[in-house]
């Protein structure tokens, strides 16, 4: 019950991640969104993180983003001279990646220019404001690795589920090499698309696997909302069901089709929000199938919680500034007072998004499988 | 130029695909199409093929869904009794795969039901009429081969490029096996996720390779308009920029990265509609690289254009029968005449739409690599 009113408390700050400051006067920079449809000018983005939108409804009555300033219901377009609608956020966005959807005459649709990225139980528009780390989740000149798309057999569900497995650079180069493998989860209304679309957790890789700031280690995505898809669900969120498809089908079938070392000691599970919460129970209920964990703003353990603390090698917790920083830097403090190896993180300037996400696995990678 | 004057008749009845007959009586037995999001119940499709849209913009002056009858526009929505518009097609819709959008007050919107494909330089609506052979591309309890991810070096483009890569089941088993290579290209205003998500390409390979009806191979799709975004283009089409993509970069990254048999009669090109075009360029200027051939409603090819008939294995040619059969079936007896190995395939009761496709890997898969 208490993850179900911290996650419910989680989801009711999803929609912050606006400054409240007074916003500084807007700078005429605007450049297309990085995320845009190929060839689409709109919406865009100024070097302050001011976004701009233009939708073309010609004989709308109403047209409103859903991103802007929280609480106030997003920014209201006007009609132009051309008879488009345009409109700026009120203020500078925080750094990142953002959800939002576009209200026309009372219906919900995505923005016709921008990509689209599953979040909220349906494919919504996405935007990203260029953070000033950036740097770490770009595309580079460096060895790639690949994500695949895998169809496993899930008797328990009776179908074939689909996951993403990102494998490093050279993984079929060496055909005796073994990895380590992190699973890692999305958050609710998310899917596996995510961690490799919003998440960018490949990219990620590459980069620190090309400076050799990591060991290499393949990342496993799945579908974790077995049987919850409709919002609400969450407060009477059972884990078994998942529990059953990731720790009795999934990791057998990865450790049966690819070279991992298959033991508890080569094995994360990370998640953010809802993943988090998932994390947080099938660590604790499969202590000998996972020894590193991982909650991306989504969540906390106590210290007797952990059973046998010598099975635990990592656990790791990260949250944005504009969360609960306090209480995960608490929560790791007492773990760490209990004789755990606890990490804390806090991203700064960012909220129950995706930067902070990007930037706690950047975080939590390099203290994997180090035992 | 013939080709450009070809490709753009072909685009010209893309939009087809409805029956003009009177239509019948409509059966009361809708159901979610199977391409919907997840938990949407519209759109529907009953059993004759007619698709009902249900779209929620209460104070919307107009809404029209860019699928019906061809020529007239589509179908207008009705405000219904709970402020919601909803309309049915004026008749059944040819079986299969079909793009679509949605005119709301002037301006192009996706079906926030449905599920987003990528056609027309844009992430579109899809929906799907149940063919009454959908069992070769179903998902199915078998092995299932992976669709990778790939992002492989493009010096002369400067960055790194995406390719999916369908690796057969059991690729991972045996570090001996190699395998031959099938190099297939979507049409114009799609990009490499369209063979894997409209086309199934996996899931027909999958489900041929467990009926043992073909030898397993590898396929590789990437992005075929290196240099076209915008539509008219293609009327100056040029082939150099993709092909030194494709020939000169990718075939060399498959060959390093996958256990690929590296040579011309174990590489096969084929492409749909504009992917054709490709395909009957590149065949014809790299005969060396490519010993199969394939187009899929994309052109055709004279004896006269092939110099070196022993370099050529197969020309397999295929439409649909409401595109130019006449066409296809006289062109691939012009090359049998000449001593070519060329095969037709007509898919019957399909226009210029992914059903076509389908059915032509289907058929095309069993000829390729015999020799």
């Amino acid at each position: 019950m208490r993850y179900a009113t911290t996650l419910l408390a989680v989801l009711l700050i999803m929609c912050r991640g606006f400054s409240q400051a007074t916003p500084p006067a807007v700078i005429e920079d605007f450049k297309p969104s990085v995320l845009n449809q190929p060839g689409q000018e709109y919406p865009q983005v100024n070097s302050q993180g001011y976004a701009r939108f233009r939708i073309i409804a010609p004989t709308a009555d109403s047209v409103r983003v859903s991103l802007g300033l929280g609480g106030r219901g997003g920014t209201l377009l006007k009609r132009a001279a051309d008879s488009s609608w345009m409109g700026t956020t009120e203020g500078p966005m925080d750094e990142g990646f953002h959800y939002y959807n576009i209200k026309i005459d009372g219906g919900k649709f995505n923005d016709p220019g921008a990509l689209n990225y599953y979040g909220s139980v349906r494919w919504e528009s996405g935007i990203e404001i260029p953070a000033h780390d950036q740097d770490f989740y770009a595309l580079k000149n460096v060895p790639h690795g690949n994500v695949q798309q895998v169809l496993f057999p899930s008797p328990s569900t009776n179908t074939s589920r689909r996951a993403f497995v990102y494998t490093p650079p050279g993984y079929d180069k060496d055909a005796k090499k073994r990895y380590p493998v992190l699973y890692l989860q999305h958050g609710w209304g998310e899917d596996e698309t995510a961690w490799s679309n919003q998440g960018r957790a490949n990219l990620i890789m590459d980069n620190m696997i090309a400076a050799n700031s990591i060991q290499p280690f393949i990342i496993v995505m799945t579908y974790g909302m077995t049987n919850e898809v409709k919002f609400g669900g969450i407060r009477n969120f059972k884990i078994d069901s998942f529990q059953t498809v990731l720790v009795d089908e999934l990791v057998p079938y990865i450790d049966a089709n690819f070279r991992t070392v298959a033991n508890a000691t080569h094995r994360a599970m990370a998640g953010l929000s809802m993943g988090g919460m998932e994390t947080h129970m099938i660590t604790l209920n499969k202590p000998s199938v996972f020894a590193y964990y991982g909650l991306l703003s989504g969540g906390l353990y106590t210290p007797e919680e952990i059973k046998d603390k010598s099975q635990v090698k990592l656990v790791f917790l990260s949250c944005g500034s504009k969360e609960r920083p306090d209480a995960v830097k608490a929560a790791a403090a007492a773990l760490k007072n209990a004789g755990i190896n606890a990490v804390s993180y806090i991203s700064e300037n960012t909220a129950h998004e995706f930067l902070t996400w990007r930037r706690s696995l950047h975080e939590m990678a390099p203290l994997l499988f180090k035992n």
